[in-house]
This record gives structure tokens, sequence and C-alpha cells, in this order.
């Protein structure tokens, strides 16, 4: 048998009061989880079932797989049928928040037939709120994910063998991040965005759009999955940018380190000196209370002003943000675009990926992550941030 | 510009001609395909936006990213509600069909706002009919997916190494997988299961029972993604089963082989042997019309009869069927269980795992994808069916 909650106690307790005081003031009496990426946020742990929640009191976590896990709250069920038999009558929830903007309909229909006197709230939002702020262990685990995510990118210029394609260096980069214990995973709420391991792209490459929400492009090596590599020989004059999985713990950082062979225009040197001058000066601004649309205002006029606008966050298709929450998923709140109407809190993780598309070159930057602490920014990841060129 | 539909014109031409009369049948005027997996079969590429399928006529691409796409009935457009001014207002389907059974709830809502007076149907399972019956050209990309994954298959004595873990020799097969054109996705219909790159299990810990539907176990590298290799050594005396990506052209094949060190114990031996006799059991009895439960009657029988039940279909914790039909997804109709209605078909491609776990040793047992064709069955994925011993 095996402790169904694997978080430590002290950790558990913080996110059901924090989920719980949100749902107090959203009006929920309960809350049913079923989100893979929810679940390992509530209890550490993936698994097939629910978590009930109500607004006051213990969490009852319904398994259908796998055998063998216990502690308080556990029930084994066949079927979602069987929840009400556990929550019994008295209790059944006046609103049950369900998460609408993850669940199919059809299975959101059968949990509203479950709680047919029930009304159904969207809890989507709440949970994102709840993610959006990590604790002190949360970050501590971003910081684990950092220093493996560190130490693969400073093996990429021993990795690069003259005459490689893309694909053949991020195949090298990709089974060094697997033997650093990289879980390979890379979790995106929502299904419709794909992508492998993440992005590595050198020359044009960088400037074939694709369909999701990432910020650079590529063309990928098939039409199943567009995005990223596509099979492009790495020669001088040319740009890597490589922005590769921080998944190590569950919780991934966001890292993009730019390599070069062979010398650089001078433009594109200074696209990336750009990049970088761009995130030196939101570490400078950002605090808590910061609206999150000011520090896209600010890369933006810095772009501007470099005279580098036209190749900024993208040259045939562009970007619509320049950074974005990250933790369990790689699109969590707040959103730094122009529009977004986050405001940053201490606790929030975020990634800062202002980046350029420099035409006959690739794409120039940096990205990091970093925690928002009552100080302003701390930067979790750490690996040397200028163009680094491959020489062996 | 680049053409949206990517497929061969006659093959394109088929796959709108089936789903349309699957439509005449199910009494829809329209279809709106959301879901990138169906996007994929229906034109061969993935992109953001929809497919609008009318009864009859032209199908109307709504794209919304990338940029630069063209051909008959591609219509860009910036958010959904702008497809009526497409479609037109005498145009409105009286029924249309969702994909409800993958669409989160609140965008199913929004599409149904946007079709007010339309009645919406879910289309899920009339795609995952669609998709169940392959054209001869599916077919042909599935054996150019079987040819590559055998190539790697045969390598896997040769990449293991004395002193290995299962994850150390999971991340050689992963490389020479990628080398040899593997994309890495996995797709799986649904966001509920989830895996990187297959599965591979080492002694006891293939009765790590998993969360998900897969035929074996695993406990994994994290409580993030339960499932898989975990971290144990290759010892004499222990079996390493391996059930690796076949994804090399959208279509993905599915094939276990079972590898050991030293000798096993009879039982296991025998075990294997059981589930090739199965397979050989199960291609002479399988034709267009053969149910598919009687398919998993005949191998719960031979294992049965060979004394093994206990250990078939894994030990601590069994998955509930034999076999699964595969292609874009890894999951695709038919499946082989005991309470399965389905009716193999021409065209079909199944997987069939007859796999046991044997206490102390680890998993034994072989798949294949095979194609159901008039003559029975044809199978597509040739290594070698055998215990292969590591020598090196």
């Amino acid at each position: 048998m095996h402790q169904l909650v694997l978080l430590p106690q002290s950790e558990y307790r913080e996110r059901i009061a924090t989920i719980q005081s949100l749902m107090h003031n959203a009006a929920l009496n309960a809350m049913l989880i079923t989100d893979n990426a929810s679940k390992f946020h509530i209890c550490g742990r993936v698994f097939a079932g629910q978590i009930y929640i109500p607004a006051q009191g213990e969490p009852i976590f319904f398994v259908r797989r796998p055998v063998g896990l216990e502690g308080d709250g556990v029930v084994y069920i066949r079927k979602p049928e069987q929840m009400p038999e556990t929550i019994g009558a008295l209790n059944m929830p006046e609103a049950i928040g369900l998460e609408l903007d993850l669940l199919p309909y059809s299975s959101a229909q059968r949990f509203m037939a479950i709680f047919p006197a029930s009304e159904a709230k969207n809890c989507s939002p709440l949970l994102r709120q709840s993610r959006a702020v990590k604790t002190s262990w949360e970050i501590g685990r971003l910081k684990e994910s950092a220093a493996r995510q560190e130490r693969v990118y400073r093996l990429i210029p021993k990795i690069y063998r003259p005459g490689m394609t893309d694909v053949e260096l991020q195949i090298e980069i990709e089974r060094q991040l697997r033997l650093e214990g990289c879980l390979g995973q890379f979790r995106i709420s929502g299904d419709s965005m794909e992508l492998f391991m993440g992005s590595l792209l050198v020359g044009d490459n960088a400037d074939n759009p694709t369909p999701y929400d990432f910020a650079m492009g590529g063309a990928g090596i098939s039409a199943s999955l567009p995005g990223g590599a596509n099979g492009t020989l790495i020669t001088p004059g040319t740009s890597a940018m490589i922005d590769m999985n921080g998944d190590f713990t569950g919780y991934m950082t966001d890292c993009t380190r730019t390599f070069a062979l062979g010398t650089l225009p001078d433009m594109a040197i200074r696209a990336h000196q750009c990049s970088i001058d761009i995130c030196r000066a939101i570490e400078k601004t950002a605090t808590p209370g910061t609206p999150a649309k000011e520090l896209y205002e600010l890369a933006e006029q810095m772009a501007r002003k470099a005279g580098l606008h036209e190749y900024f966050m993208g040259h045939h298709q562009k970007a619509g943000f320049i950074g974005h929450g990250v933790g369990i998923e790689i699109n969590e709140l707040p959103v730094i675009a122009p529009r977004s109407r986050d405001i940053l809190a201490k606790g929030n993780v975020i990634a800062l990926e202002p980046k350029f598309v420099i035409p006959r070159v690739g794409a120039l930057g940096i990205e990091n992550t970093y925690a928002v602490t009552t100080n302003g920014l701390e930067q979790l990841t750490h690996a040397p941030e200028q163009i680094i060129y491959f020489t062996n």
C-alpha cells in the first residue's frame, strides 16, 4: 500500500486551504477535480479518478486506478456514479465546480447528471489562479529543475559536432536531458498545442510559422506535429536557438539560449543583446503589483527603440506575448501580453522570452524563468546568456 | 504559400466521401472538426482553426494559424464567431456535429452559441468509426512506420551494455528511434492518459500498477508521470519488455518485444511462447466479420489452458483488453475486450498484445500490429518474436 497524498503534510494543507478560500469567494460548495495537472498540484500524484473538495472539511479521493493507494479520504470506486453514496444525500452541494475549460463536454454532462440538483460552475479559472502562486516548496522544485536544465545547457557546446543538422543536435540534447533525469513530458494545458521535448531552431526555419501559441516557429519534420527543427543543416552565419524541456520534477523551468556557428551579422548580435537588455530592464521593474501588460509594453518599446521591431517576437508570424507563467504546465498564469489583465503577485513564476527572428540568420535572444518575490524577480535559470559560438 | 490539404487528392476525396456518408446516416447537416488528430486525418495537416464539413458539398477550412495556407475552401478568421459570415445564413445547419467526447465543455458552449439555431450532436463516435477503417494509402504509412520501428528493435541487443538500468536502456533506444525519424509524439485520444515515448519494463517493476488503461504497468520515475521504467537495474534472470514509440509518419505502429539477461525460469519461457501462440491462433481466426470479443475470449482461454491465467494481462492489476485499433492515435477502434461490441472490418488496423507478468521475472510476451484484410490478418511488425537474450 502507498499513501495517496505525496506532498509534505503542511504543503498539502496549504493548498487545500488556498483552494477552499477561493471556493468561498466563488460561492462554490464543492469542486470536482478531474485534470491530471490539477490532481498533481493538489496531492502530488496522478491517478485515475476524481478529487471531491468540499468548501469546508476534508477532500475525498475517488480512485479507480491504480490499486493499492491508501490514506484519509481515499475511496475506491468503479465508476463516478458511485460518488454520491460516499458524499451522502444530505451533503450534496448546491453549487459544484467542474473543470469546464478542460473537461470534455460528454464527461461534463456525465458529472452533471451525477449531481442533478447541483448548479455546475466552471472552476477552471479558480484552479489556474490557485496554481499561479507557487509556495516556497514549489519554487524549490523549480530550482531543482533549473539546476539540472542548466547542467545540460552547459554541455551543449561539447555535444555539437560539425555537419550536424538541427534535428541531430536536438536528439543528442534530448538524450543528455533524459540522462540528467528529464521526464520528457512537455505539459501544456489543453490539448490543442503539441510539442515534443522542446524546440531547436536553426536559420530561416525559425521564420516558418506554426499553428500554435508558441513564441517561435519552425516547420517540424512532419505535418502531424508542425513546429521546431526540420532538418536544417547548421551552417556558418546562422544561429541555433535552443529552448528545450526543463521538466525534471513535475515542475518545469523554461530556458532558452542561443548558439551560433561562424560569425553573425551585426544586427543579429544587436538583437541578442537587446533581448538580454529587455530581461535586465524587466528585472528592475517587476514587483508584486506590476501589471503584466506593462512588462510587455516595456519590452516592445525597447525593441522598437533598437530599430528591431520588425523582427521582434517573430517576423512572418508574430507571437502575441513575451512571457507566461510556468510550473506544472508550460502555459500557466500570468500571461505577459498587451491585453493581459494579470497583475504580478508574490509567488508567481514567470518565463520571459523577448526573442527576435532575423532573416537569413535565425532566432536570437534568451529566455529565463523567474520567481516573483517581495524584492522583485529572482532568476532561476542561470546558464550563460551571451551567444555561445560552436568552436569544435 | 502552401496548400492546406496535404493528402493525395483521391485520398482526400475518399475521406470526405466516407465522412459525408456516415453523416447522412447520422442525420447531420454539418460537422465541425476541432481535434488535432481529426484534422490530420481529414487533410493531412494540423492547424489552429476548424474544419466545417457540410453533408453535401465542399469543406470549409477556417484557419487562424499558421499564416500562408491556401487552397479550395481556405478562409482565414481571427475567431470562430466569424464562421457564419462565410457559411451564410441560408446554409446554417439544422443539426451540427461537434466532437463532444474531446471538446472541452466551455469550447463546446462557445461553438453552440455560434450556431444557436442548430441542434448540436456528438460526432466523436462517427469520427472514430471513420478512422477505424484505414485506406490502403494509410496502411502504406503504417508499413513505413513498422519498417523503421523494426530497424531500431533489431539494434536493441547492440545498444544494451552490462550494468544498465531500464531508464538508461530506454534513453538509448529513444535516441535510435529519433535518429531513425521517430516523431516522438505518442498520440493518445483524450488527455487523461500520458506516456513519454513508450514503455520499457524490467523485472518486478512490470507489476507496479499505473493509473492508465495501458496493458502493462511500471512505476515511472516521477509521480507526475506514473508508468514505465523506474530505474530498475537489469539483472540476470529478469526480462525487459520493450514497447516503444512507432510514430514515424503520423501513423504509429505498436510493437512489443521481450529481451532478457541470463536464464529465465521455465514458466516465464512458457508464458512468452503462450503469447506467440495466442497471436498465431488469432491470426488464423480473425477476418472481417469476426466479433472483437471472440479474439479476447480465445486469448484468455489459451492463457487459462496453459495454467498462466493468474499472470495474464498483469498480475496485481490486470488490463481489461488484449488489443486495440491503432493509427493516428494509439487507442483507436476496434477494442479487443470481453464486452466489446466491435466487429472486425476490412481496413481495421489492430495491435494484439497478449502479455504476462511473472513475479520476480518481469513482463513476457509480444505485441504485433496487423491490418485486417479479406484474407485475414496481415502482420505489419516483423522484428524477431522469440525472447532475445542480451549477450554483450
